[in-house]
């Protein structure tokens, strides 16, 4: 049983402790968490040791009734991995001390490529993260267009991508984000942090990416466009499509127009949390003229990643190779069944 | 003085009064109405004589005490001109009317294209318009990117356009619209309609567009890529974009993030009802990739069709050319000064 332990159990850390309790070769070693929160009781009500992330601040859970298991230190010299989920810049903080315990560590995409030896994506990349210490698990949005790009390449290939990234103001639980009623070019300028981001995965790939805020906090939505080096049937790219166990294809009798709809038909199948762990590709949409592939897709900034770092978590520890290890989180967790 | 009938006073057809009472050489006759409702009271307060659109309602009217000047007929028959700023699917129930008093009749971008005798845009094709008897003035998101294309295609020649059309869900005042905290592909099959309606406009233009609808109610926003036949810097399309009047580019300093502070910008310049008749350009996100151009534009839905309509009055009457009368509406209406 491969040890992880979990530093930071917001948004993604909680999600990726579920996920690496449901797989058969891997255990929670342990959750630290910086301070006491409605996240921090769950923990202790799911049976993950919870850790002090700032030991300083141990006296702070102590006062709200938690029990703390001790120091994160203490955690990251036990574990044989380290998956950092704590917000974005921290994870940099943080690697002196995985560093100094000779842990290696998964780091989320809010950090710097330069931060480690590899960026992330399972079906793109898997092999580069293979016995790395450090390796960075791309951001929702780059993991979604990676999953996107990945067999357009190796089928037809791709001469260049251009996609316009709408995505959520904020998540359901951040309620200080915005905008309320409006929509924002965001950057204003262009291109995107989204596309270079790509590119740590696929480094000769030619990609431009706009972004916008909306007032949504459901899912980001994806309007892309990929030139394909051949025309290509828009049948032959559903046919593709079908084929890849982390892309979703919403077929039109479902009747789902939108993020609204997805979420609930996955709270409706028992997921947990309702969480869209693939990218939501509306069928109707994949379209092409000439050489010129488009299509929507949704993506749930909360839990696309979550397999990833399952993922990572083998690639960094040498247990499994792609295919095993992406068909055994898949079975773990209900992905493309 | 050409004598302008406006029917249907809603969302535009208020606008083009008010717009076309502000030319020297234009006066409204009157505005027809098939219901009284808070618009209606404020036409009447203005001295637009109210005709009613639907002669079996006048008593309807009379009942909420406001003062009908005849059925609409008779302000056709009267009229030198007619802009039907009626619902889409109406005006094409209305030709027959402008039809049986030998009046022209401009209608608006909700109606087929077959309809009329030409689609237009004073930027791209005005002459297409000159005494034509039927000319459609094509929607705002068309208006929109006529506008920012017409100038590159002169310049620079334009290959290819791709563009996300990010639509807010429905106009301040249509409370039943939605989404509410949502991201809907629509249409969510691809092309969407606005492609093909630039089509109308430039008849060997290739374009794709996308849309989408978001929880907002000021502005459309759209994510615009071009083609270009030649490498152009990006400083070059923003100096050919300053010399259009109806392009506003956004200058970084004015900290206008998005269509929210536009609005308040307008409002307070004195704008009647904070209108923003001109397409707003994000100066800051006119950039260049090889041929390829991009940027961000926001596209008021209720008011940049106004200017096009008082100048397709001009074109339709034969009563001057596209400089004269682009300049002429400009100045009455305080664009680009």
């Amino acid at each position: 049983m491969i040890k992880v332990a979990i530093n930071g159990y917001g948004t993604i850390g909680k999600r990726v402790a579920d996920a690496v309790r449901a797989q058969p070769d891997m255990e929670v070693l342990g959750v630290a968490k910086t301070r006491p929160n409605f996240e921090a009781e769950t923990a202790i009500d799911k049976g993950f040791p919870l850790y002090a992330a700032i030991e300083e601040r141990e006296d702070q859970f102590a006062a709200a009734g938690l029990d703390i298991a001790g120091p994160v230190a203490e955690l990251v010299d036990a574990a044989d991995i380290v998956v950092d989920a704590t917000p974005s810049g921290i994870g940099a903080e943080n690697k002196s001390l995985y560093e100094e315990y000779d842990t290696p560590a998964l780091y989320q995409g809010g950090e710097d490529a330069a931060l480690v030896d590899t960026s992330f994506n399972a079906r793109s990349n898997f092999g580069d993260a293979v016995d790395a210490d450090h390796v960075r698990v791309v951001s929702c949005n780059t993991t979604g267009l990676s999953r996107a790009i990945a067999p357009l390449r190796e089928a037809f290939g791709v001469e260049k991508v251009r996609a316009t990234l709408v995505r959520r103001g904020g998540d359901p639980g951040q309620t200080s984000r915005g905008p309320i009623n409006d929509i924002l070019p965001d950057p204003v300028t262009i291109p995107s942090h989204h596309g270079p981001d790509v590119e740590t995965i696929f480094d000769d790939l030619d990609i431009d990416t706009l972004g916008m805020k909306v007032p949504a906090t459901l899912m980001h939505m994806h309007s892309l466009n990929v030139t394909l080096e051949e025309a290509v049937d828009a049948a032959e790219v559903r046919d593709l499509f079908a084929d890849e166990s982390r892309l979703f294809l919403i077929p039109k009798h479902m009747s789902i127009d939108g993020s609204g709809k997805l979420k609930e038909y996955a709270l409706d199948a028992g997921r947990p949390r309702g969480d869209i762990w693939e990218n939501a590709v509306w069928e109707e949409s994949i379209s092409t003229v000439g050489r010129d592939l488009y299509l929507f897709q949704g993506i749930h900034q909360e839990s696309d990643v979550v397999p990833e770092n399952v993922d990572a978590i083998r690639a960094v520890t040498g247990s499994a190779d792609a295919e095993e290890s992406i068909q055994t989180t898949n079975e773990a967790l209900g992905i493309g069944l």
